[in-house]
């Protein structure tokens, strides 16, 4: 999905993909997982990306159903294309062993949102048909054990030019870091444990979002 | 999807539910697989669905464009309606923890086909917005060790009845016992190991068919 373009002297529309609140888990159940997402979104988040590891399709369906009645921005899926177009969602996001995102387009609405992952130069091809690139890790992540090395700000810059795509980065990104990997050109940020796993959603993703800047 | 009605005088046509060869793994590689379902429908299966557990979404997809290409049969995917819409499947069938049978039409073209998975009373509903249920196992299944345990030819009957749509019997069916689940009301068999497990899939899919006779 392209952005509309803003009207001479406005400022650009801010694109779904600026904060992306990652969920971890159902620890608190369904309602609760929900609540942690609104909270985010008050808090700033542009987007919910909803990823639940070792969850049954049905229960995935259940809570997508929960947070796109909840939560006011885009919600989108991992993986599963069929739940979040079930479902009423805004989009899936796919990584490297997933429905390639180009199989993807040709079955999704117009507006289908479609977020590719991308670690490595191998992976690249892989954004074609996406509207947006997840890129990372660009630090050591704590919520994806499966996730590869840290490539780095370096690593991250090369990736984003090379897909030529929007790049969201992801991957162990703080408050702390945020303004660097806007700075070395980053559309957005995606994480987990910086919100879902705080202790106040709200305000994490509040200092998150005043710590990249206004686009 | 309801056949097309038979003309006067003519005989009904052959549901694609009549008999159904799952696959069990890819032991032979993708090529493998599709040698064993072009064998099997050379000797009868009127359809071949697409079960690779622990497979992933990538390579199930690659799997079903495989066989999709090879086999002048519909396909069928297991739970990735996604997968089967991507890759010009002819429909999915769903179990108990899958997206519901209803939620998928809502997203289908018309004609998709719908199995849905139905083992005990409490299943039955998720027959709704399903084209035909997929009883039993109705003897013990040596293939499917998630299985519940076996209804017999009463509980396939009773079960078939109650969800009121075309029902294909499953679960440890032999030529030895084809025709007494036919014989029970079943439209169709599906059967694993009895076709793809066998060293000749395509005389074990004639003896199946021979076994159960004509519609």
């Amino acid at each position: 999905m392209t952005g509309p373009h803003a009207p001479p002297g406005q400022p650009a529309p801010i694109p779904p993909y600026r904060l992306i609140a990652i969920t971890d888990d159902l620890r608190d159940g369904q309602d609760g997982l929900a609540d942690r997402a609104a909270a985010a979104v008050r808090g700033g988040a542009t987007m919910v990306q909803l990823r639940l590891k070792h969850t049954d399709a049905r229960v995935l369906a259940s809570v997508t159903r929960a947070l796109v009645a909840r939560v006011p921005v885009p919600v989108i899926v991992n993986d599963r294309a069929d739940i979040a177009l079930a479902c009423g969602a805004a989009g899936v996001h796919v990584g490297p062993d997933d429905i390639p995102a180009a199989a993807i387009r040709r079955i999704a609405p117009p507006g289908f949102l479609i977020g590719v992952s991308v670690g490595s130069e191998s992976e690249i091809s892989n954004a074609a048909g996406g509207d947006y690139t997840g890129i990372g890790p660009v630090y050591g992540s704590l919520s994806k054990l499966d996730a590869g090395n840290a490539i780095g700000l370096l690593g991250f810059a090369h990736l984003a030019d090379a897909a030529g795509l929007p790049a969201v980065a992801i991957g162990g990104i703080t408050t702390a870091t945020a303004a660097d990997v806007m700075a070395a050109g980053a559309s957005g940020i995606a994480v987990i444990a910086a919100i879902f796993g705080a202790s106040d959603p709200e305000a994490a993703a509040r200092s998150l979002r005043r710590a990249i800047g206004r686009p």
